[in-house]
């Protein structure tokens, strides 16, 4: 049996703290593929199988995997990716390269950056999202937040992610009420708002709830793949009888890149993995806001979120996590046009219709 | 409007790693409700639904919330727990108490400590498991071991997590034989074993998975909550048609626990939150193997499979990565005699069927 070529293979690199990362890097081979004594398997499955390790430098060591042994799919590859090895201390995955064989079973974004700048009529400007809160507020409450909001014209009205099924807007009966509401504004105020719940519901409804806020009049989804498994995100996005823009909310997944030492790389699990599976839009939290990436960690999601990675579209990063108004053209300059602006609990500062729109028309300029 | 009571309340006691952890505390009482500037939201919800500081103790800050908040069942619970939380650096859930009120809501594992005992005969002794290996062996070679394992006497005979679909034993054909053969050899030896597949399948298969390898003759599913999302084990573990005995794999969840300043104590994790989600048995990896846990974090995993948790049943702790046949009196001697050891590559150095009954008789005599 001949070995596969080095650009036929899937490329991880790892950033191993550890005194001699090489016996790390051997352990994290057959870890990620045979989990067995590497002198007790046959010489071709040591060969084909487990992964190689293609170099080291200092504490970088890149280790090779055939596309093989992630056969069955995005959840193999997620455990190939960060399965086992994410119970090593030290250990952090900084880069991958993936064969165009490998890619091209995923779907990736329906939508991406071009799809949604169609879809919204934006050619080059951002779009600007938003999130319906607080929690306890009525169905009827929120409602009319968003009916403000749509008036002002932004593109995109979400749920906020933790709105589930709670007594004081049970989810059903919010999502019918706010779709409504919604597509009424846009027809009374000549908007294109489009409404966005949160799939924040028990696994065996999931892809029922997505069809049934569509049939609603939902124009967008949130989910979150921490939650119900980015695997699920998959399913979602290639669903073609639903066929609606998908915005990934981060929660659950911090611990995967707030330690330095350890997780994965920024980059890789919201701009690559993120894509991969699925997402049209993928929430951050950004820099200088309620919580702790750095700017060269929002850069790296940013550079994720648009970098080729075979035929699979683009997606529009989203920082949000504390935006407030006075930060509207730093992050346009910061991360470009190709981004979905977030801003939820800042606008209620004061009016929310004055907030809103003079937000939307200092987007609307670029 | 009243408060509840304390102990109708949800408790989450947090470390937190910073110079004054009562501001943080302030932020995630709002970050894991309301989302939302505490000053802008109606008082009722700043008393009612956001959640309220009970104590700061140096850096040990307890806050408990409403259950409401978690209305919608596991996956909003979740969120409430790690949900944007994970994205703080510092903080870590290091205890947990639920009231019964919560607890009712959750069946938890079908079988636990005491159906398993029964089901596998065993009124006092460990439970054996094992897994096949490695990766790239055929159906065939795979169904050989899983023989000569139930020959041996082995109560459950798992698939390597990690094996999904790949070419060398694709998902169906595998599960397949090996249930056949596990079948007859139970039929020709006069032993008990159960095999359990691996539901490392994409996301709209899982529950057809399951339903289709219990027709072809599997006793039990191992599930890999990190990839597939805890309430899809939830799902498996309340579904009556499936009924079958569920094994949880760490997968992907190692990043939760293995930073010490950051994530959610061992225990917790690997006890409370999978006999929430209705594991029976849960794996993690053992102190002293391959990987980092330490003994007091593999104690508190045992304490917590066991500890009281309203009517839900206890689990069994599933210690492995890494067994060794030499170990296995001091494991019992740790953990007790309410563990399920998992040993794998370990019994295929020297002759597969000598050491796998040695180790039968050795945990048979217990």
């Amino acid at each position: 049996m001949t070995l596969a070529e080095a650009s036929e293979r899937i490329s991880i690199t790892y950033r191993i703290k550890h005194p001699d990362p090489g016996v790390v890097a051997d352990a994290i081979r057959t870890e990620q593929t045979i989990e067995f004594p590497f002198d007790l398997a046959p010489q071709w499955i040591q060969e084909s199988v487990v992964g190689h390790i293609e170099s080291i430098d200092g504490e970088e060591v890149r280790i090779s995997y055939p596309i093989d042994v992630t056969g069955g799919g995005l959840l193999q590859f997620l455990n190939v990716l960060w399965g086992n090895v994410s119970l090593l201390p030290g250990v952090r995955v900084i880069d991958i390269a993936l064969p165009m064989e490998f890619l091209r079973q995923f779907k990736g974004p329906r939508f991406g950056v071009t799809g949604l700048r169609t879809l919204f009529d934006a050619p080059h400007r951002p779009l600007l999202c938003t999130a319906l809160k607080p929690m306890g507020k009525s169905s009827d409450e929120l409602a009319g937040t968003a009916v403000t909001l749509a008036q002002a014209g932004f593109d995109m009205i979400k749920d906020d992610h933790g709105l589930a099924n709670q007594p004081w807007a049970p989810w059903a009966e919010r999502v019918q009420i706010i779709a409504r509401r919604v597509q009424e504004a846009n027809a009374r105020f000549g908007t294109h708002a489009v409404y966005m719940p949160s799939l924040n519901v028990p696994a065996d409804q999931l892809i029922d709830a997505a069809h049934q806020a569509k049939e609603w009049g939902a124009g967008a989804l949130l989910v979150l793949p921490g939650l119900t498994g980015l695997d699920s995100l998959r399913l979602l996005a290639d669903d073609d009888e639903l066929a609606l823009p998908l915005m990934t909310h981060p929660s659950f997944l911090g611990s995967l890149v707030v330690s330095p030492d350890q997780g994965i790389d920024h980059g890789i699990l919201f701009g690559t993995v993120m894509r991969l599976a699925g997402a049209d839009i993928s929430i951050f939290p950004n820099h200088g806001g309620r919580f702790s990436f750095s700017e060269d960690e929002c850069l790296s999601i940013k550079r994720s979120c648009a970098a080729p990675l075979g035929s699979i579209s683009a997606a529009w990063p989203s920082p949000g996590g504390g935006m407030t108004l006075d930060r509207m053209d730093e992050l346009i300059s910061f991360y470009g046009h190709d981004v979905a602006l977030l801003i939820g609990g800042a606008l209620h500062r004061g009016d929310l219709l004055a907030n809103a729109r003079s937000l939307v028309e200092r987007v609307s300029g670029n």
